[in-house]
């Protein structure tokens, strides 16, 4: 396993909730990324967020800084969620004249991504979905999103579109809520350049056996595209440092990554709100080099105990990765 | 939306968990059935749990009291979950002799559900899944899963094949945990007789929302077979009677059901631990026909708050249904 | 039952969440108290949310305003979550300058309090908890909670300081989480005039069913104080319109508001986030008088049905509420 | 830290749920005791379930047998929940006939305990409860637990009563549900025998923070008197091998008990449905040394660290004790 490592440029940045706007300062993009470069171990690409990080208006800037780093554009986040116009729904607005400026938008993200010769549109389409019962026209809805997805997806057949899937916040419910209905949606456009990224707290969050959840997009088709890494309580998309929680699931993600052939970035997403962004993050990728260093080194083994379906071996396996 | 109305016979008899063995008293199938006939509302199927209630021994006297009542048998639902031979996984068992008598066991059960005219096997795969991480080869796993179904759903082209899903319980993790899931499994099979069981209780424990769900069943076509009521308080499956916690998502359900064209049954299926079976179990039916009511009476106006999107407007609806 | 009505002013505001800054328009409060006194039904009374609603600058102006509206200040909620220097902990704070920062802001708070000739201080401590493990002295964090409170409770020996419990958010694990650990924690400080504050969904959060939360507040010696009511989806303080989700858990809460003697405020505290707020937060007023309504007519039944344990006829009971 | 190792007895022998009613085979007590004995590493204690281990006709002979075999018996844990007359409450059933057994038969378990020189009788109180909502009178069940547990230790001074909480199963809402709620109802007995007993898992389903829970019985007198091991997945009992799901919540609850001076047994408290017991309850014995071997070795660096308030500084700490 010999995958590339990278980070989302934003996360370095200032953080809130809806109760403190703020627990620490705004920086620009730019120095976020010439910190970012100087500092963060062994990362090899950057997500940017879209109009935040990277714009028409910018982008030959920050083609040449990429360029002067010598780093990757990992993946464009479009910003389908901080746009008040887009509350009620992005691409699945009720309003027609809402839904084609989402469209728009993303026609601009992706040829904003060509441009940087970035590969992937991390699609996290986070106010498409519904807070309320009995108010929605799920049907229709879930029509305008694979239609949308369809137009962009048919438009830039070159770009990969991973589409992020997240059970709730900020809508109580999302379409994309988890992996196997994310795979269903990503069938439905019926273009093959449409897959998933795998947020691993999204992934807590809904109930899901991350591991299982990788094995399902393989069997789709090779539909994994991108990885997210973080971890949190279980209950909620609490944005940690990976491992502060959980131990075992990651062992079992990263044997299952290695063992399905994922080629993609192990990037980081985390949202320290109140944590030295720079260490955070940083210890995320120390964790997850190390989880590879543990299934590279043990693979044989951990494949033999994957066929054992023994609870007891499985626990001796982990007590030695102990000093 | 004219829907029958059926009960599992089971429900009506003694229960049990893993600290007592035997809250009531076990009653004979043949008892609880007349008890069913005469003192349940409404009810037009039963449905009998493989073995417990419906063997080949049994079959001609079953057929000919079900005659004798003027009732149908709605499914027959095989028991994978209480032969401990089972324990560790039914048709994705890791031995070869206990999936091949697994399936041997479901071949059985279709010959009796044949001669018992019943078109649906409800397939609740209760021990298919797994509890430790890193101990399970999830993609061999599913692999035998789809061969399995495949292999019975083949021989017997004119039954439905209805699986039931539920996110955990016996299993920490089922391999049929929720609908999308679930309708990724019954199309990985090739099978058009291959649809799925909505069980409300395992739905919710799942994070769903239910009346969603039977959407995505109807876009992947029309792959809702059978319905499973009951009610819980949102975290486990406490098989209580309905609407003894929740509202609001029976009336968005059943709405979702009569405009996707649900034509299948109406089945009850509670687990009364500590509760008179009978009046337990009459109490969701007549719940759920006052819903059907309700949907019935507003169908134009439930049609019109789901597509104002305004949470305001359907609360003041719902307040108009009391008192 | 006749309790008097108030709702929080900023509920009627502008809603954000981490990652939308603004669904809304930011309107001043004397805007938004004059759209309550106008638009909002029944209304006796208003929160006031210290720092953004009242100030020692503007506290005269505001006791005017409310003397000819003639209503009612129900609480002042101290601002103890929006500074990012509380952002690690407000009275609970490692950094003893920053406590006694939070203690002085309070102690501000209870003159306001007094001028305003409001009687309750409600205490929702949203900073004080931690996020990860291991990385917390909680018994050094929970002597400087205990100490806090009772300085300024001891300070103002007239005010009733109602101590609002909620399990997580803004911190992954909150000091005051549950009604019963908040009992506890009223009850270290030694103080006669520190209480309790339920919000439904933050008790929905927790696993609790809240009625059961108002007898254990009873039996700890009338501990409560005040009452914040809203609906959620039973996972997160989704902070909706009462009984959009929920409804029998509402019956039996008013129920043992009136067993108990309850004689404070019924309080709305939602956070509409892209609804029209004075419609979503009108809405819950009106449930909650059905609510009253019905417990008032049905008094002594639902006294027969909570000691008959017999949930059949509860829902028996349920349904007869139903047109 | 040096705290002696105990195990339920009964977890070596048979399993099963409410579908399946023996994973594994019956084996008499006696035989139990032997293998664990013979089998379990490091154990000195044996926790006996009263009716099923012990009783009045055997006490002698197990008396006899732990003096042979030079083990302790370190509680005695009445069998209140597998006899269906205590299905819908123990010492808090409506019937007065049976809350007068309950108490009887726990009268008589602690002369049994006496017998055998066991201090410490271990009170889940699983059938105290209640399932639906507006079926119950809290506050006169609460009297009833209250005046039960009162009666039993006030006529045992010598003996120690932890009660075990858990939120529920096999109840939906049991009163004795969390940490804080448990301190409540062992304080409003009076009496100074009456403490509590955490199983770890029950506490993970709580939503607690375990480690924070030992600090809420310090803090309260002293009350934590017993302490059962297991894992889970967070959301239910599933009753696992200790760390096969978490590992830093572990750290941090053996560095709490070392801090607060608990002095009790660690007893494994497990459920192996489908493992070998001797193998899964022997593993997590392993663990809990491990986790003893690096609070013993690291305590100062913790103690630092838990001032620390830094979760940076406590990864970098939890990646050290990595291979």
């Amino acid at each position: 396993m010999n995958n590339k490592y990278s980070i989302i440029l934003g996360n370095l940045g200032n953080t809130c909730d809806r109760f403190c706007k703020s627990y620490k300062d705004n920086i620009p993009s730019e120095e976020m990324l010439d910190v970012a470069v100087k500092r963060m171990p062994f990362i090899d690409g950057i997500e940017l967020v879209g109009t935040w990080d990277i714009r028409a208006d910018n982008v030959k800037d920050m083609k040449q800084r990429f360029s002067d780093y010598g780093i990757t554009c990992a993946s464009i986040i479009p910003d389908t969620f901080s746009d008040k116009i887009y509350g009620k729904g992005f691409i699945t607005n009720t309003e027609i004249k809402i839904r084609k400026k989402a469209i728009d938008y993303l026609h601009e993200m992706c040829d904003i991504a060509l441009e940087m010769e970035c590969e992937i549109i991390n699609l996290w389409m986070a106010q498409d979905g519904y807070d309320y019962f009995l108010a929605t026209d799920y049907n229709q809805e879930r029509e305008w999103l694979k239609e949308g997805i369809a137009t962009v997806a048919t438009a830039y057949p070159t770009l990969r579109f991973a589409l992020e899937y997240k059970p709730k916040e900020p809508r109580n419910f999302s379409y994309h809520a988890r992996m196997a209905d994310t795979i269903l949606a990503a069938k439905e456009t019926g273009c093959t350049n449409v897959g998933i990224t795998i947020d691993t707290g999204h992934s807590f969050v809904g109930g899901e056996n991350v591991a299982e959840s990788v094995v399902l997009a393989k069997r789709a088709g090779d539909l994994l595209y991108h990885m997210h890494f973080n971890d949190n309580h279980g209950y909620w998309d609490d944005d940690m440092i990976v491992s502060s929680v959980h131990l075992t699931c990651y062992v079992d993600l990263l044997f299952w990554l290695k063992k399905t052939g994922y080629k993609g970035w192990f990037s980081m997403d985390q949202y320290p709100y109140r944590e030295d962004a720079i260490g955070a993050i940083s210890e995320s990728i120390y964790w997850i080099k190390k989880y590879v260093q543990i299934v590279n080194e043990y693979y044989d083994e951990i494949n033999q105990l994957v066929h054992l379906n023994n609870a007891v071996e499985t626990s001796k396996f982990l007590r030695k990765l102990f000093n």
